[in-house]
């Protein structure tokens, strides 16, 4: 026995050697060549990861139902058209070559966390005209340097490097991809680690981990950037996330890559079972093919133009697209035209998700720290896959690609990252039949056809797909799905020791719901804020709170006691606007523009419409809570300031929440006929259910910013019904 | 001037003489020949109404668009084929004749105010097996003799007539449509109301009347059926609901017809301006024509099959569908396939809209009393016109047809009433890709393929779209669009002497908006209340509030202070399942079979997931909300009983609010494991706008009822993705 434990020693010490020879082998980064990086398509490697972790079941890495991948753009000759355009890839090589020759930079390792466009002024866009040249080319960079955190602007003309002021504020930057997948497969360097997986009957090269932010829990000493690490079996299952290695977390030196500890309270605990939790087409036995065809056909084309790659131009809408690595999708400038007057009108400079923040509600010691902040932490732009053409976007939907830079400031594109699609469920825009009881024969009934932009962002374990909807009517619509997948994914599963419920005491305990044997889906919340810095007819706007309260009649006023009764109340600073939605409170929401009025005198504006929703219910001295604090209110207004973007902060990484939201709009400003950011936090409780096992059927959520007397009147009277002559004549592919 | 007078009241005299002989000679009713009965098309306008008002501009009642009309089906030869079948012709014409012998009937003046199936016991249809004989066909029916409601059942087989018990209860039946037609001319035989019409300077052949329920505001004395008229000029426009004769309110005995008061405080508002209200495309000039066309289209058909008329069966779903004169769509028996046995499960015996309720919030003396009850009052099904085929529905949809009966029991036809169609938006089933962490080449999407019935009513000047959606995951998601044209519609319209807002005061005395000169849109509520007999695998359930309570950690337990924990109550009587939403106390609601349990021992269940919904904020003690008390709370469960069907009572015209929801509720009858019903309660609060005018777009609001451990996993798991190849080949109509 003794002889097979040090076998098993020597084999580890061995694999571990082995291990941090690649690592050294591949410290910085290795440079693709840049062919290589400019051809990124959908499956390439690269794209997916830098030095990514090869788990050793290749099976298991393809994918049968793989599509026919569109011809990939190489984007090496892209051109700026549009002062918002993002960075392109001559621009990435420029910027990367000024940092580098650089003195902060100048023979020192360091990570380029962020690499964007640094946005012209919001005066500059606004006075600009079509045709009028760019304005100078700037790239915003937040690096990293011998451990310190650095914030410039690089002119990409005058090739000068400025420094920017971010005060004392604790916090790291978003983590670059490389710190995500090196901190994967660090562990594998620790001794320790190895024996633990291998005792818990895992062979190393079943192994999968993954890094979960470490979060900040009032430790105010800690100077490390931490990372936790929790690893799963893929033996037998792609879908690794059901097979928890329980109980067992890694806590690791982000920058040294050092082990700092390992917690092991989880060796009593199973590895669940890998039967029944794939999810891939080509693993399934018995395909469940009930539906017959049915697709989206537009025989004369789409309605929308992209111009220059980034313009879109639907219907009466035209605004500005671009993907960007932490946000995700940003939506500039969008406007729509006005059916009386013929003019573009301003609805929204700039929109986008600005944070998102998942506390999953388990005060265990593998769990407690799991409060992601996705954006922040991750990166919702970078954890962009491409996105499946026909399944995740319909057939009728144009592509766009997103460009970025690697930590060393190299560009690859990730393919396919947002899709632009006009959509029909058969709905309808609007209607009126005369009834039986006027008799009259008037039917009169519009169809409804949206514009969708949509990007799906999987963040390890879950998936997010994001839609902005554009409607004729003026509304626009913000829905957010989280797919999922696993039991990871929204629900992160944790291993336990029970198969059936008639083993549980009190459920409660669990922390969530048996969904298998051995598997418990954990309750969690899903927050997403979003940053929407309304421009309702210029950037002067006012908050308004449309408050319906009842009002009880006087004796003899009336036969009814009661009704209800609409007070407007603007908001004069930010506290005004800290907005807890009440069902039995209501108010409804307005961003109005107080010197643009309609022919019979309302002003102009839009209003926020909150859909399906949730709370926070956290203590607000939780430190969870307090980095998260942009979720104690639903909507809250700011005063347009361009440093304060991020709900979270600007460096979020194991931050104490310092510069959240809440921080900003607690100082009071006046918002009264201003330049306004309206924010607004989607919500959701999951309480897990089986259904959710082993992948979960989309769930979604969305609010509206919908106008309201912004027109005169309906601006969609004038649309045509649909008629018979102008729909398609199709047939069955198999019989064309 | 005294001679013109003198003419002017000579002419309304011999108008009023011969509207009171076209009166009389079409009273009772006449009867429509046969063949024109059920030839009943979708334009044919016996079958809008019976004995209409015809307006005198027969211009306006042209449809320029009208769509060609699929062939109508004429229903003579129907045979029930299932027990919730509904009446056919035949059985409608043999109830008829039974009742007009009937003691009861015979030689007296009748109207029937309710003649359907009586559905056999849910036993007899829960024990049933494909092929058994149908059991006894019955008739349910209310009727009004010599002023006297009567509900009666009628055996089909033995014609035999058994009267039941319905209690003292105040209030009457739904009106008829008769009821409706007549009550919108007869005040034109009173020359008092002539004569303040023309005083308003609108012809009388320009006018056009809606009868609006009068309510009930705690009068215990009135013994009649009252109700008012409201008029309105549709000179120059098809949307008269914009013009309207502010002020003026006739109160009229619906029995007798007679005038009992005309209230005209409406004298120095100027009726609004034609202008810019009529909303056909005929009357557009300059169409805006803005988009391609776009359309859903199956190359090899749609997925569903309607069995014998009104059973459908699409992808796991099978359920019975049929057409209801007062709850417009009634789904019954839906089961699901479970994927793993193949078996059917039951989780719905019967689902429909109860009640809807819409109090306006203005207390002045031509409004306090609008406080529709459409389904009790009106006959939501009643008010179904045959929808729009390319427009209501998509080109993909299937038609069915409402058959119901006129007052004097004669069958005729709605066309097109319902129609069922399969859905795909672009949008996603389930997803997941790996991401750039794990690196792994996965990428699995589903698209979401959806079927909706749906129906759309036309209570007067407002429309309601209704549509249940069936997901193959399991979920039924329940919607109503509240379309709406002009402002009467959704926003019925008061006239007002104000042509901008610089001449009001203290906006809030508006009771709404100003829409456009002359033209305020009143503020008002809307809850459509829906009745859900689950049976979720099998009858007997129980309801289970999974409440999610913050919970502080003990010192030391861990380093966060709070987290949530699901806490399951199971409700034992009615009060602990009275449920107002709150967003800071969250629940899920859940109805579960609690003898039936998944393979590792959760419940069977699904819940009940809210939207954005609102909430009434009447005093209770005011009569509307009084009558309205089934909208007391959002969610309530009831133990089943055949008699609770409708929320706010079964007479709900002019009652006093003694049979609603919440009165059987407050009987606090045991419901733990029981056969239940679950109810529901939608909610808008409606600030009119601008864009409302003249005619609103459409905006939605949904619930949804989704699976909660009754599958042991993902349903859809083994669902394909869509591949190129079995999509349509398409091409312009114009080119084929």
């Amino acid at each position: 026995m003794e002889g097979r434990n040090l076998l098993r020693l020597l084999f580890l010490l061995f694999i571990a050697a082995a291990l941090l020879l690649i690592t050294l082998l591949n410290l910085p980064y290795p440079t693709p060549n840049a062919a290589a990086v400019l051809d990124c398509t959908a499956d390439t490697p690269w794209c997916t990861s830098r030095n990514r972790f090869q788990p050793k079941n290749p099976h298991l890495l393809q994918n049968p139902t793989k599509k026919p991948t569109r011809h990939p753009r190489r984007h090496s000759s892209d051109v700026p058209h549009h002062p918002l355009d993002p960075l392109t890839v001559q621009e990435f090589n420029k910027a990367s070559s000024i940092l580098k020759s650089h003195a902060l930079f100048k023979n020192k390792p360091y990570a380029l966390h962020s690499l964007v466009l640094e946005e012209p002024d919001k005066p500059v866009i606004l006075t600009r005209r079509k045709g009028d040249p760019l304005p100078p080319r700037k790239a915003s960079v937040i690096a990293r340097v011998d451990g310190v955190s650095h914030v410039l602007t690089v002119d990409l003309d005058s090739h000068e490097v400025i420094p920017k002021k971010t005060g004392n504020i604790s916090g790291y930057p978003t983590m670059t991809i490389e710190d995500m997948t090196s901190s994967t497969w660090a562990p594998l360097a620790n001794a320790d680690f190895n024996r633990t997986i291998i005792g818990r009957g895992v062979d190393l090269t079943d192994l999968a981990c993954l890094p979960i932010s470490s979060g900040w829990f009032g430790d105010m000493k800690e100077k490390r950037r931490l990372i936790k690490v929790q690893c799963y079996s893929m033996k037998g299952t792609a879908n690794f996330y059901m097979r928890p290695i329980e109980g067992l977390t890694v806590l690791l030196d982000m920058d040294t890559k050092e082990v700092v500890e390992i917690s092991d309270k989880g060796k009593s605990i199973p590895i669940p079972k890998a039967a029944n939790t794939d999810y891939r087409f080509s693993e399934q036995g018995n395909p469940l093919d009930m539906l017959n065809p049915i697709s989206m056909e537009q025989p004369k084309g789409p309605s929308f133009v992209i111009e220059d790659g980034h313009l879109v131009k639907w219907a009466n809408w035209e605004f500005h697209l671009k993907p960007d690595p932490r946000a995700g999708v940003v939506i500039s400038r969008a406007m729509v035209r006005d059916p009386g007057t013929g003019e573009m009108r301003s609805v929204m400079y700039k929109g986008f998700t600005s944070e998102l923040f998942v506390p999953y509600m388990d005060p265990t010691d593998a769990w407690y720290f799991k409060t992601y902040m996705d954006a922040g932490e991750y990166g919702f732009g970078l954890q962009a896959m491409p996105l499946d053409p026909l399944n995740d976007c319909p057939r009728n939907a144009q592509f766009m690609d997103g460009v970025f830079a690697a930590a060393d400031g190299k560009p690859y594109v990730r393919s396919n990252m947002i899709c632009v699609f006009e959509s029909y469920a058969g709905d309808i825009g609007w209607r009126h039949s005369e009834s039986p009881i006027t008799g009259m024969e008037i039917r009169e009934v519009r169809p409804k056809v949206t514009l969708v932009v949509r990007m799906a962002a999987s963040v390890a374990n879950y998936d997010y797909i994001m839609d902005w909807e554009f409607q004729t009517d003026g509304l626009i619509r913000v829905k957010k799905f989280p797919g999922q997948v696993g039991l990871s994914g929204i629900l992160m599963v944790k291993g336990t020791s029970y198969v059936n419920m008639n083993q549980v005491n009190q459920q409660e305990n669990l922390y969530g719901t048996l969904l298998s044997e051995n598997v418990i889906g954990v309750i969690h919340d899903h927050y997403i804020t979003y940053h929407l810095d309304m421009d309702v007819d210029g950037s002067d706007n006012s908050f308004v709170k449309v408050n319906l309260k009842r009002q009880r009649t006087s004796p003899g006023e009336s036969p009814r006691r009661s009704y209800l009764k609409a007070l407007r109340n603007v908001a004069k600073t930010e506290k005004d606007a800290q907005v807890k939605l009440k069902l039995y409170d209501p108010s409804e929401f307005h961003m109005i523009n107080p010197s643009k009025k309609t022919r019979v005198g309302n002003p102009t504006g839009y209003k926020v419409v909150p859909g399906g929703t949730a709370a926070s219910l956290l203590d607000l001295d939780d430190p969870p809570q307090k980095r998260g604090a942009f979720t104690n209110n639903q909507i809250w207004v700011t005063p347009y300031n361009e440093t304060e973007q991020w709900a979270g902060g600007l460096f979020v990484y194991q931050n104490q929440g310092e510069d959240t939201l809440a921080v900003w709009s607690d100082r009071d400003r006046p918002i009264e006929n201003k330049d306004l950011v309206l924010w607004y936090t989607l919500g959701f409780h999951h309480v897990p259910c089986q259904e959710d096992f082993p992948i979960m059927p989309t769930v979604s959520s969305s609010f509206d910013l919908k106008p309201v007397n912004f027109f005169e009147s309906n601006p969609i009277l004038r649309a045509p019904p649909n008629v018979e002559k102008d729909l398609p004549v199709c047939k069955a592919a198999a019989s064309a």
